[in-house]
């Protein structure tokens, strides 16, 4: 394969796009290699699409490598099959809906578990057919609230999904050990530094879900690691140890306190210290007002979530908690219809005669004691005991979780890091089965439910994180495995003899299977701009031939290391096979 | 690749599909290799996957070979784009229209000619970046009134659209005939039988749009070729020859007959001919009333077409010559809105001071004499003559062709023929570049405004054309190019030594690149039913390993001609390694 720059459609740019936020957003719109056409709806360029059909490639092998077999669904889905799961109405906003000329409903599909449970119950009927993997690379939609960092977090993107049947529980836990064995073979290959945490907390079930996160500072993902004891969780699954119960005997009585002018935890900590009740923003109880908007349901419902002052609430661990329902913040036209909730005066005194559902973070122990919101405007109440003067109904996940935070499983410190989920597998059990009543005809002759495992690659969005990862000021740095070609053969100069020489490279190694990008680009394009696109383009191996002809070397430089060095004319084409070849 | 029948996600079915009307259709859903989901939706089998992927790199090889680049393109598209070229409404009903959860509007493209444009005119600004020829691979949407035949014409499918981009007219027909001849060289090797027919009529410009379609008796597209000069036209491509004018003064004057109970031409034919007026149904003059709805137009237009009395009207050469307007016929309620439009008595004289649009066949000369309806029941008329007695506001091709018919190039008869669309090129001319201004910069340094061709090729279709064609009493006959193994080998029996032989001949074909389906499966799969799954999938080339074994011998079949031979068991791999590279 040759690519001439004379001829490639391509035109590389020296400012990051207005829109862009992220590395790879910039450098993959910069280096040429995708376009927008939507929020997060993008078009790929040839070198580009070269990338995105190597990324598809390694995935293919490596899932025809463990017996997976290839299928293909459509996008466009009739209403019924997720109808029947509720996910028709669970997906909210995020489904994408439309009506044929005959106004039948439809979706785009944002995943497959439907389609092949119900592929797999019209194909199979006895146990000698399972187990199975079925898989499929295949573009997905989903509505995002929020598309962003290019195609980093598309709304229509590529994806290779993947399913397995089996008939009993060891079963689905060897289909996943095999997937996850893929995976890292599939990431590894692809170049890409990752993390394998926990998606689900240790209580549900500890390896029932894990996700593959790239590491990346700009990641969307959280998620806190032991270096003791090798647990690694994304924050949503980080489950925080309930706290022991304290004896509600030994805490003073409740008392209100004037504190006009505390609209923060610190300015209440210097009030109530002022007061003579010496605490610390630990010992304040803090009660967040949120919406739940859960799908197919018209009217929101209302949240209170009570943790301690020091404590952040985090939304996505609180969405996760709370899944399938969307948090909304509570707005003042909110606390306009609902008087008994006093912004910044908000306390759980009371709560649930008012009938509101309060639930607090785990570490607010029953027995406990607060000072807190009295309800009021410029009072709290000091002393308020969890269990004595206000009940709980429950625990939820929705603080923030904080390196240095302990370790669920040894109690070692936490440490937190930023990721971009690349991969996740799932020990779906018989939920789809169930709904579809998936059997086959056991060796006994009797019916058996068989057990389900789904998982995804991001392919798309795997392309946006070898970007993001590999990559340094001057532009990209592929992975030999992805990049869109092994060499970029520069002509610098104007010298015929240049171009001839390169082009005799660009033919020779062609035609040797290397697949060559050749910056044959003459007239006004001088070899600094050759360079730079060369930099910012990111091919492994970049050829130089230039000046240099005269004294019988070229130069190869690798892009990655920054190394160059001087090879002797007649040596080159062996000399980068050999590195192509690797 | 080794496929093993015993863990491959396959069942094959012995009856015809009760919705399926053509062989492919029927072949392809029995031989496991599609499934449907939805009218006109269908998901692709393992075996399916692997043909629809041979197809698609053939397309992309060929495609690469002339120098095409390949990108990829969002189905997913905003309004915007086809609002500036006005094909938002013109499309009509056969867009899939949605809205995302900003109430923005959205469409499934059907086509990408908008895309390419805006791609060309944002990354190429110079004349020194043409031509070039951008290609992609990519599912496309139709929202078909009658989507049939399985995947033969579906409403999700996949196309390889292109487009070419030139300075100049030259420039255009150049691009247009390097696309030619890698369609011819796609299809031959894809081992596709069809004819490349004109799509436009010889008026407007010969060569400038072509069909290439696959012959078959259950193709939708019906096509004319004349033996003599070439001439080869889609019907609705086919231009009649305006009749020359004759002297009207020659005529009688117009006489109206008392024609009661005349409800077809033939009885007409009678009761005129009674009357002492000899004639035969090509001497009277059938006026067909239809709307035609025209996309975002609410009210249909009436229009009259008259045409002479043993002629049909062929709904699909009408509807080409209105589009975008959509044909539908006159009904009951239609006739009681129009007083004036007596069924069966529809005449010309006087329609035209009655509001109503008449065109006519090209074959009805000015001063031509006809017997027609009077427009009151129970009369025609006699001797009414084109130009003297009613007015002819144009001429419209929508009678049907017939075999036999002259050609319009040299006159000799015309032959006729169906058959299948599956490639289409088009010199598209400046229609896109003029709706986006795309200009470039000429060497003169003044803008050039861009010419564009647009050129399809029906990939997935490309599957279910190959069954249609390729198929016989026992099942389907892939081309060893696009069939989803080499060689399907059968272990027919009970004795573990043929298992033991054909296992090792599975792995060492296998082992040399050669794709190999084995039946392996034990127990109640009888060798009737392995020998009826073979000829089903129709693999070309199987092998049967069973009684013969003990003489030293296999037996090789050939798919397609089903040819038997004999060969020596060490000599089996030697043997079908050569059948397999051809």
């Amino acid at each position: 394969m040759i690519w001439r720059m004379s001829s490639l459609f391509l035109r590389t740019l020296r400012e990051d796009p207005a829109d862009a936020e992220v590395p790879s957003h910039k450098l993959l719109v910069r280096g040429g290699y995708v376009r927008r056409v939507a929020p997060g709806i993008y078009s790929w360029l040839p070198l580009g699409k070269q990338v995105l059909e190597n990324v598809t490639r390694v995935v293919r092998e490596e899932m025809d490598r463990m017996g997976g077999q290839e299928v293909q669904f459509p996008a466009l889905l009739p209403r019924e099959y997720y109808e029947a799961t509720g996910r028709w109405t669970e997906y909210g906003d995020n489904l994408f809906r439309l009506q044929d000329r005959r106004g039948n409903d439809y979706l785009l599909g944002p995943t497959h578990e439907e389609m092949f449970t119900d592929m797999v119950k019209s194909e199979v009927s006895s146990y000698k057919d399972l187990p199975v993997t079925l898989y499929q690379i295949q573009t997905k939609y989903r509505d995002e609230a929020r598309p962003r960092a290019g195609i980093l977090r598309g709304r229509e993107f590529l994806m290779k999904d993947s399913y397995s049947f089996d008939l009993d529980d060891d079963g689905l836990k060897h289909s996943y050990a095999e997937h996850r064995d893929t995976y890292i073979r599939i990431f590894d290959r692809l170049g890409i530094k990752y993390k394998i945490v926990s998606a689900v907390s240790g209580a549900m079930g500890g390896s029932a879900s894990e996700e593959f996160l790239a590491t990346a500072p700009t990641g969307e993902d959280t998620y806190v690691a032991c270096h003791n004891c090798g647990y690694a969780a994304n924050v949503e699954a980080v489950e925080t140890a309930v706290a022991a119960p304290q004896d509600a005997a030994a805490q003073p009585a409740l008392r209100v306190l004037d504190t006009p002018d505390t609209p923060t935890i610190d300015s209440l900590v210097t009030v109530v210290s002022a007061l003579g009740i010496e605490i610390t923003a630990k010992d304040t109880l803090k009660n967040v007002v949120v919406k739940v908007r859960y799908p197919g349901v018209k009217e929101p419902k209302v949240l209170i979530v009570g943790l301690p002052g020091d404590r952040e609430v985090d939304l996505k661990r609180l969405e996760a908690a709370v899944a399938p329902g969307e948090v909304e913040m509570f707005e003042a036209e909110d606390f306009a219809k609902h008087p008994k909730l006093v912004r910044g005066y908000i306390g759980p005194v009371g709560l649930k005669e008012a009938g509101y559902e309060y639930l607090v973070d785990p570490r607010v122990a029953v027995g406990s004691a607060w000072v807190t919101g009295a309800n009021e405007a410029g009072k709290h109440v000091a002393y308020a005991v969890a269990g004595r003067d206000f009940d709980i109904e429950g625990t939820v996940e929705a603080a923030e979780v904080r390196a240095g935070d302990v370790c669920p499983r040894c109690a070692h410190e936490l440490s937190i890091d930023r990721g971009i989920e690349i991969g996740h597998i799932f020990q779906l059990g018989r939920k789809y089965a169930d709904a579809a009543k998936l059997d086959v005809l056991g060796k006994d002759g009797k019916p058996v439910r068989v057990t389900m495992g789904s998982y995804g690659v991001g392919v798309s969005r795997a392309v946006a994180v070898l970007a993001e990862q590999l990559h340094d000021e001057l532009g990209l740095v592929w992975p030999r495995e992805v990049a869109p070609a092994d060499v970029h053969i520069v002509a610098a100069g104007k010298d015929p003899a240049i171009y001839e020489t390169a082009n005799r490279y660009a033919e020779e190694l062609g035609a040797r299977g290397v697949r060559v990008l050749y910056d044959d680009r003459v007239g006004s394009v001088s070899p600094g701009v050759k360079f730079k696109d060369a930099e910012l383009i990111g091919v492994p191996t970049i050829v130089v031939v230039g000046r240099n002809l005269a004294d019988g070397v070229v130069e190869v430089r690798d892009r990655q290391t920054g190394e160059k060095a001087e090879v002797a004319v007649p040596d080159l084409v062996e000399h980068v096979y050999a590195l192509a070849r690797g």
